[in-house]
């Protein structure tokens, strides 16, 4: 049989696969990110591909109408291919799931993801190590030992300000005369000044690591970063295990001010858990924990607050003040981390209280600060933040969304981990469609799942607008349970736990809570400034959670605004990647500083506005159609949906 | 009995007396140094005065002669004040004994010593208490604590590049909130950054002190300066303990190379030393050493070292290379030293391993830095160092003169402490008079005492020029020793140890060579830049021994160049006070900075001239009687002298 090349556009990926093979299968050996719910069956419609060049054999389907067909749409799964392709991957389809994970360690480094329109940071990492082969000392050349390698570093580096400790000097005149005056300095970043942070024998500017680190509320995530390549050796995530004091922020900075050395026990929990990432990285790299010489953490204020073991109690308390929204540079073993006894932590600038860290580093990672266009970017994760600006300006603001979309409150709800579902399909004969995460059977549903079967059940007229099931469309899967109305979205028999896996209306009510939090915050910082969501050009979805959403999905139930789908772009785990930027460059560093100094903290509570706005938000999608004229097309295009699914 | 007001010039200092007391007593109660070596008997002619107004009653003497007489020269001892008096010192009668230790505190800040022609440089110190009451936190002035204190210093002061230790951070939350938001920041100079050392509740602004100190080779001598008001609140001083490991720096640094811990040892030798100074003052002043928050230390190369436990085996071995020339300022406590935990230690930049922060300091208490005019500085210490420049350049060498001023390697020599001869005077009958430091009997005799002896012996005709006894002339004292001739200074019926106290030729014969290797240094540097003595407009004399010398002796016997007295300048302990200043002021410390980077040092090892020169100068003054004008013209007036004191 012969072999068909398939070339997939945008990101020009190519796979050779045997004639006959689906497209698919095709994507998937060309890594490349295609979208499916029901893995190939068919039935989630979701895999559509658009053929620009060459032959594919079709199975009919009812989830493509007929001008789709006409353009050239075709479902990935249901296509085999029949000769040499050229096929494009349409917004809606790529637009789920992890393609920012994919290409994330390119992100402005050298190689620009096509994502981004930014500028290309040099790389400059904050802890570098230099060679320096240096003219032994004679009577006529006869400085210092300290100031021969200061005049060294000079010839090959503009770092004006430099510091050095004493233990770092106590050992160099041994080390220079130990080895031929060929010593290897790092040089560590502290704020605006350089330190010598230690010297070690002969040449070893080749074996210098950095960890870059998101601390969420909910998950912590770790990239090793090889300083001298820029190259990401080694990735580690784990739940935080602060979560066993408390879900949220407020829970736990209680549980600091409640309980015996509360605080003591939040930071040592998070300085275990960042320690276990590193040592599986350094174990998984095989390097040792000596050639780790720098952290970048990026979080929350309360997590960052925690790490250093500062004073929380402010944060939860009017006026809600930080000790610090930039604490300094510090020695990493100061706050536990076991790394290289002298290496350094930087955690990167904040805003506030309610914005934190890692919304600065969502903002570098998008390049918001840079373009002369209006952007929007929202940050999804146990809370959520949004930002609005360009290169001149930039507001932000917390949406308190709750826990909602890391299943937080809700009767099925889980974490996005093994056996969640985290997509959900329903297709116009009232067949439900999952996928779960991981290879067990399903124990609960997650955030993006939740979404997915809140738009799918709306879109399929299961759902109305405010939130309630309509009982003759859905009858078959809907029954009265102890709470009210509830949904079997698992049969208990198909289950890991053996229980069925429910929503009922209740869990829906506060799903529509965090959304409408969501995109109303977005909303109030339009209003702050005078402008529309028409008038936005780019959105930036960040965040653990929000790397999975659908953004169909996410704007059919007024997550998201009614935009075109090609303005949205995912930018991954913005606080890993944007704290992983600044690691590898000074640049992005300087950046982040300035964009944490100029960004506005918007305050949604002093919003008079902002009470009605959120109350109209709280239907699917919101109480005013005109915001969402494409899902108020979507719904006169299927009768059912308008008829049942609007009622009040 | 009517009073009588008695001002003295130039310093227009002035006592009441009763009418009938002596000139010198007068001196003594206006708190002006008058020079005396027999203690008021008539018998040195030291004590030199001129009658500018008023009336004084003097008995007749033989040591001033008709000219002197006729332009109002008396001798404060032998004259009883009868009115109102306007009395000028000479420049003989202050130019030796410790003026400088009057108004060293008075040296360039505000107040300049009429010694002083430099700049005044801004009071500023290195350490900084600045009390700051903080506009509470509120909703719509929501900064971060921390950020909050920054703006407040910003708006006091203008120190670019800050850094705050995660301690103080973690603190200020707290002390913020139980304070009304007062607190005091102590903002530390470190390089070219300021750290905030700490936070204290309220005002604490008036608490500060620091400590500057010159820890030399033979003595550690401390102040303790107010940083609120600028005064020094204690003085303390003690040998160096390290003493007990060796006499001079080599010998030390072999110690710690040959002994087991012998860095260690000599490295906490120091820092008790230091330490029991600090403590010492810190009592007598009442204050805490909590509110002790900055030390300033200035020492040869090796002492500097030893205090930061660096390695100094290199200083001794060609081509002579420190470990570092500036030592980055640390935390105190890093280095052993006791004041509060978080206070800094900043030792001033030196040049080389023989050239070290002491001479650096010198520089900047001389203001040498700043004069358009060529200057010579000595630095008369257990080495010696000179120095020649002007504000376009300057240049440096180390003399090796060896401790023989310190008293090392002469019979009876012994360092300038209690017991010790340190002033002599021999009259033309051959009556030899002499003081000694303390009121005990003597015990040995020290450096000044030495130049006095050996120069009024030569001038007197007792010793030739090549160092040697003329038993003519002083055949009643002298007699032939262990080991050849030797002078009996003291009987030993008159002495404290029942010993007598003695001078051979032998001891006369080292003592030269010291005075020539200096003589020789001063001539070496002016060779080498094209210049002669008579081109210099200053000379400054500093070092714990420096300060005793004589002038006028110590021209006699070849150590100080042939040039009218007026042009001598005593700065005192430059190495202490030049670290008091720096203390004091950040200005200050910048200089000697630039001091120290632009001060090129002279290795009298690769100077071809410089062996020959030296041999010629190992005569009393020189072989070359046209470098000594004066004392040729002197020897002539008393034919005894010119006549024995001339052969070879």
């Amino acid at each position: 049989m012969k072999d068909c090349v398939v070339r997939f556009l945008p990101d020009e990926k190519e796979a050779r696969v045997p004639a006959g093979e689906t497209l698919l299968k095709a994507a998937e050996a060309a890594g490349v990110y295609v979208n499916s719910v029901c893995g190939g069956d068919g039935l989630c419609g979701k895999c559509r591909l658009i053929i620009r060049e060459g032959e594919v054999k079709s199975r009919p389907t009812a989830l493509l109408d007929r001008d789709e067909i006409r353009n050239g749409y075709v479902l990935a799964c249901e296509s085999q291919v029949l000769g040499d392709l050229r096929v494009e991957i349409p917004p809606e389809t790529r637009l789920t799931g992890r393609p920012a994970f994919t290409g994330e360690e390119a992100l402005r480094f050298g190689r620009v993801s096509p994502l981004r329109k930014g500028k290309v940071y040099a790389f400059d990492p904050l802890s570098r190590k230099i060679f320096l082969s240096l003219p032994p000392a004679n009577m006529a050349d006869n400085l210092s030992d300290l100031d021969r390698v200061y005049r060294e570093v000079a010839r090959q580096r503009s770092d004006p300000v430099m510091q050095t400790g004493l233990a770092t000097v106590r050992m160099l005149s041994g080390l220079l005369r130990g080895g031929n005056f060929e010593v290897t300095a790092t040089l560590g970043q502290r704020g605006k000044t350089v330190e010598v942070v230690q010297f070690e024998p002969g040449n070893t500017s080749t074996r210098n690591y950095g960890v870059a680190v998101d601390i969420g509320t909910t998950t912590i995530v770790a990239n090793l970063l090889d300083l001298a390549s820029g190259e990401v050796a080694s990735r580690q995530a784990t739940y935080n295990s602060q979560i066993r004091f408390g879900e949220d922020v407020i829970t736990r900075i209680l549980y600091a001010q409640e309980e015996p050395d509360g605080r003591e026990k939040l930071h040592d929990s998070v300085v275990t858990d960042i320690n276990d990432l590193i040592n599986a990285m350094v174990e998984e790299s095989g390097i040792s924990l000596h050639d780790v010489t720098y952290v970048v953490a990026a979080g929350n204020t309360t997590m960052i607050h925690i790490l250093h073991d500062l004073e929380i109690a402010n944060i939860r308390k009017d006026p809600y003040i930080p000790a610090a929204s930039t604490v300094p540079v510090i020695r990493a073993a100061e706050a536990g981390l076991s790394i290289n006894g002298r290496g350094l932590l930087c955690c990167l600038p904040g805003v506030g209280a309610f914005v934190g860290s890692d919304v600065t580093a969502d903002v570098i990672c998008a390049g918001m600060d840079e373009s002369e266009e209006l952007s929007l970017l929202f940050d999804l994760g146990t809370n959520g933040e949004v930002v609005l600006g360009n290169a001149d300006w930039l507001i932000c603001c917390s949406a308190s969304a709750g826990p909602a979309f890391e299943g937080g409150g809700l009767k099925c709800g889980i974490r996005a981990t093994d056996g969640a579902i985290e997509r959900v399909a329903v297709n116009l004969e009232g067949k439900l469609a999952y996928k779960v995460i991981g290879k067990s059977r399903p124990r609960g549903i997650c955030g993006s799942g939740l979404i997915d079967l809140a738009a799918e059940l709306f879109k399929t007229g299961w759902l109305d607008r405010a939130g309630r099931f309509v009982r003759e469309t859905a009858n078959s899967r809907v029954r009265e349970g102890e709470n009210g109305p509830e949904l079997i979205v698992v049969p208990a028999e198909k289950t890991a736990t053996g229980r069925e896996i429910t929503v009922s209306e209740g869990d829906l009510a506060i799903f529509i809570r965090s959304k409408g939090a969501i995109y109303t915050a977005a909303e109030a910082l339009l209003n702050r400034v005078g402008c529309s969501f028409q008038q936005v050009k780019r959105v930036y979805i960040s965040g653990g959670f929000g790397n999975y959403v659908d953004v169909g999905n996410a704007i059919a139930i007024g997550l998201l605004p009614d935009l075109p789908l090609d303005r949205f772009h995912f930018i991954g785990n913005g606080s890993l990647n944007g704290s992983r930027m600044c690691l590898a460059s000074r640049e992005a560093l300087e950046a982040a500083e300035a964009v944490a100094s100029r960004m506005t903290y918007f305050d949604l509570s002093t919003d008079a506005k902002f009470m009605g706005d959120f109350t109209s938000s709280l239907f699917l999608p919101h109480t005013d159609m005109e915001k969402f004229p494409s899902v108020a097309k979507m719904l006169k295009m299927s009768p059912s949906v308008t008829a049942k699914g609007r009622r009040e």
